[in-house]
């Protein structure tokens, strides 16, 4: 674990999906593999229990494991950062706790769900989320998953009160992403959850990017990353466009038979099992998984942007 | 416990608030201050840990408490419903396996959230969650939390698999109870979570009411059940409105200050310690409390629907 | 015309379709059949242009004929109704002065729409618009069509300044129309746009029923009306439970191919065709069609229903 | 009118605002210096009748009025866009008939509302529009009023058939902005509705940008378009910045006294009163008034903005 000053949030951060094997328990080696892929392509830090790590479908045990295992392999090269994704303030604050125990460098929060909350109640939950743990705390918008934004106006009280190290914004809400920027005086770190705008994000002054096409294709998003950040907008349009036709693949699933859910992260999974980095491309239950057509058609987009097994 | 088979799931089961203390712990002796007042006033079960109850702000501690008082308290007098509401099927399956162990005669669950599923993977969830879990399952849909909904094809298909053994509908939508009704053949008992339609919901076919009002006036939907249930529908409608009229209380907080389920459920804390069931109106974090002048509007409700201290 | 003071609200007021002809222009003597087979089957009143009359799919011109028509039909027997529907007030004028001079005896007018309006800004809607046609108005609350809810509370306002004369309540939630009720003291008559709740808002106060499938089984719908009106509770419940059965007319359609709107819609025309009502069963631009296969699907749902040719 | 092979979309084109007087007639004077106004400062085309123009508030009349103002106004200098935005197909033929046959070069047109359309029948509709009128039409993408999306997919359809000229993007959502781009071979013009992001919608392929906030400060936006177009960064973001801090003036309105709708436009005319490009700050029924207070906090942040009286 590296030291609490020290989490340095820039750069290529993938939100990491989460292997298991037949039997549904964790696939440490699969995990290893995928952990030792992204370092090598570059990443400057891993994202473990994020939505696109299905830790809505993770029960305690196995996030963990996967904690542990994440913090093993990377064995303090980057930052590791976990979700600590739940309805409200005390069951946050549990998962906090074991994540933070297992290693995590920092923990990732969304607003309270389930709940209908007042702004005021969001950042009340943050307050206390902060002072209960002892690591720091990252904010995650993604109304998408939990139905309330966290407005630019929450973000900058979050700020102010230094409750939050740092915005993962998966809003796809550019226009709020720029007013974040304005409130906070761009002293917040802010990661952008968007594999479509990752370059855009970072020429407006995103700290980093958090793409789950990420996993696919690491050293594409580093590049990217790398192009935006030194104003070789060229270069990083390019990836950017090459990724945009890659990310096709969230949508070859039927959705007359899956849901999206399952069509997004059984794509991703099925990218790396073909790509030979992760064992077996099982998600985790309810999730229904692809089937061989749509593994095809995942199989020949990956070909189209040149991308092949992993030696 | 009473044995699988003796669950009955009839009559009024009002799903209890979750008193806590000032420092945030379960106040067992509230706790059991409410179910006895509950179980003296006529009900005829139990819910713990619904969403009255609080269940998305509870962590794994307090959820065993609030289920091991219950159970104490009840004693095997009428059944005891706790709910293991979470995002995902591993999750479910950790809080059910957690309550059953506690002693709950039956937990009940609602559709995954955070991720979209679709209705085979809803399906899916609860096969897996009934595969797992020693203790019968209740059906909970509850779009408002969770923003999908158990249509009547999903109900019907699970009650057909037998998966669960009762549906608690807090949709608010009678033609889809109706539905429900006609797609299982009334077989699959069928519990409505409306305070404002319980009479009718009774009087359609619903097996049992699950008002959070409930925890203040249990007399009165005791009342309104039997009458409802007898055929004595001027009785039932002269209840029904008298509880409507009670029911504003939850509207009494400004929601510019606080959000609405901290005015709902405060409202209910608030009534209950008016009437002296419970020591302390506190709601769990992030929630906000009630003020003096909100509280003083709960008690010209309950003054007006001739409600009094308990003695 | 009636006069004003003798519109009458009460019974059964089917919200008629606006069969045309293949070239798309109003069929005349389909209109008039049509309304012949309603009063013929004890209609109370007839509700032109609206949400099932495509009232949103008919320009200016249509709107004047259909209700040229219908006046000339009804020759005063019922009264006849006409939604003014549009997005803001000076159109809904516009609208309602056009119908008036058509001979309608009354306007129906929705919250706005395309706009957000505040609740203050719908009650000034009303009021302006009332002030501004000669004939009366009623309110149609209609949330999956605008967006906004006609809440109790604005409609006690509404009430109160007796801006309209009664209120369409097509929300499904019928918790609200029992407080539509209370608050009006039942001075208000309300009309329910339900198909599947008619016999159970006529038991709770409705005043009268609008239901859309009325017009393919106007006979069915009169029965229900006056033995719920009546206190006959078995005979509505049985006619109720025949004519949901019928309503899954509405979804036979495939919704990967049409909209849900040319589905209910498309299947009202069709069966009405099947009967020999209408002559063409087309909908306007730009609903498409059902297939050969759906409409075999409506006859025998039909069939099902006991539903026949009209002589 | 410019010939329809001549209706050039590029550059700044500002949705204007529909000015009207004390008795809500059309404000001729007002709307001739607003136009005035824009094309002194470089705009490169105008909209008349878009949700800016309170199109949705206007009746007929009031509609061919703008038009035939505007287009005289204008006098052929730059082209003249105009809204013939209804809930039909045949409503939204009627209104562009109407404002072709005054003049305008150009209708825009939402996909149905009121309805539920599928994609397919989106496409319809602007299949029979595009037939049944003389002058161009332009696709316009306002989820938030219309709450259907024109998916990149349906425009992708739109402009292989060429049924549309352009794009109007008001969504917000540019990932789906460069979808569209990526879709159609950057081949339709596309222009932004968005304020905040007019920048990087230009530097990502936007033909051109249509702000509200371009009635008030039409100078900021042409300087912001020319710089972006011409890869001046530095100025376009400075531009940017300051014309995100005037923004601010849609959201001085008290929220829990007036709409959404009526503080934003209301704000607009506010401003242009303030800077004396119009007379009366009115907007049409139902919105309700800016208020002293919030009159004043538009004033401080025009000032502000540098922003003074126009001579």
């Amino acid at each position: 674990m590296v030291s609490d000053s020290e989490v340095s949030l820039r750069g290529v951060i993938p939100p990491l999906v989460t292997p298991i094997d037949a039997a549904g328990d964790i696939d440490r080696r699969s995990l290893e593999r995928l952990i030792a892929f992204q370092l090598d392509a570059g990443a400057d830090g891993v994202f473990l229990g994020g939505s696109t790590g299905e830790v809505a479908l993770l029960d305690s045990a196995r996030l963990r494991t996967v904690t542990e295992v994440a913090v093993g392999a990377v064995a303090g090269a980057v930052p590791v950062l976990v979700g600590a994704v739940d309805t409200g303030t005390r069951r946050v604050v549990e998962h906090a706790r074991l994540v933070a125990a297992a290693g995590a460098d920092a923990v990732v929060v969304t607003a309270p769900f389930y709940i209908e909350p007042h702004p005021a109640e969001v950042v009340e939950h943050f307050r206390q989320v902060a002072a209960a743990v002892d690591v720091p705390v990252i904010a995650y918008d993604i109304p998408s998953a939990v139905g309330t934004r966290l407005t630019p106006g929450i973000v900058a009280a979050l700020a102010a009160e230094k409750l939050v190290i740092a915005l993962k914004d998966s809003s796809g809400d550019l226009a709020h992403f720029r007013e974040v920027l304005r409130r906070t005086g761009g002293e917040l770190p802010t990661l952008t959850g968007s594999e479509l705008l990752a370059d855009t994000a970072v020429e407006l002054g995103a700290a980093g990017i958090v793409p789950g096409l990420g996993n696919v294709d690491p050293h594409g998003y580093v590049r990217l990353h790398r192009a935006a950040r030194d104003g070789d907008r060229a270069t990083a349009r390019a990836e950017q466009e090459r990724l945009a036709r890659l990310f096709r693949i969230v949508t070859v699933a039927d959705r007359t038979r899956i849901g999206v859910t399952a069509g997004a992260l059984g794509a991703f999974k099925a990218a790396l099992a073909l790509r030979g980095v992760i064992a077996d491309p099982a998600t985790n239950p309810p999730l229904l998984p692809l089937d061989a057509d749509e593994i095809r058609a995942v199989s020949a987009l990956l070909e189209e942007a040149g991308l092949r097994a992993v030696p």
